[in-house]
């Protein structure tokens, strides 16, 4: 298995729709990224905490996952895209939908890392 | 927000149940050691996949998530808990999950990786 793990974390968020906590409307987003980045959605699913009303949220992919959760209190917001590259180079729809989901937010501040996941495979 | 994510893949998996894609059993074992490490389980996802077989999960957490992807035909797994430390060091719940997971599986090979996630706060 190999694959490409890629993580954000943003500060100072300021989005113009109320994406922090309106659980609906992230939800919607995320799903119109990942379709944009043609990956495959098994399924979501979606929580808002009733305070301080932060959002966290994960979307199952034929291609592995999407995850993020929402701090509204710190205008905070993690982003993880963990994509399988076995057989396919799915690198760049992961680095879109992270791309497009950090826009959404419209951070001050971006911090993002980029890991390799996987192991080359060893007989047994 | 600060966090600690633990990565691990594992190679070389043979565990004694059919836990690479046995759906009913991976999503039990996940949840009975997210329970045990008393983490809080807002819902799970899993999926199995027809051909050749694997499951690929999640389980949303108040305190983060897990996710899990297991690719049978290669004995491989990667692991994936995020806990949020913010008031509350999480991180030896998370590594117990973590731990619990990965034994399960009997892996000949482990690669963990240690993330801190997050920023400091800084006042907009």
């Amino acid at each position: 298995m190999q694959g490409l793990h890629l993580m954000a974390e943003l500060e100072g968020c300021a989005p113009a729709r109320s994406l922090m906590s309106d659980v609906g409307a992230l939800r919607e987003t995320c799903l119109v990224a990942v379709r944009r980045a043609r990956l495959t959605v098994l399924g979501d699913l979606f929580h808002r905490f009733e305070s301080p009303g932060g959002v966290t949220g994960m979307v199952l992919l034929a291609e592995s996952h999407l995850a993020l959760h929402t701090w509204p209190e710190l205008a905070a917001v993690t982003l993880d895209v963990f994509v399988c590259n076995r057989g396919v180079d799915r690198s760049a729809a992961a680095q879109a939908v992270l791309d497009e989901l950090a826009r959404a937010f419209s951070p001050r501040h971006v911090r993002a890392q980029r890991l390799q996941r996987g192991l080359p495979h060893r007989p047994a």
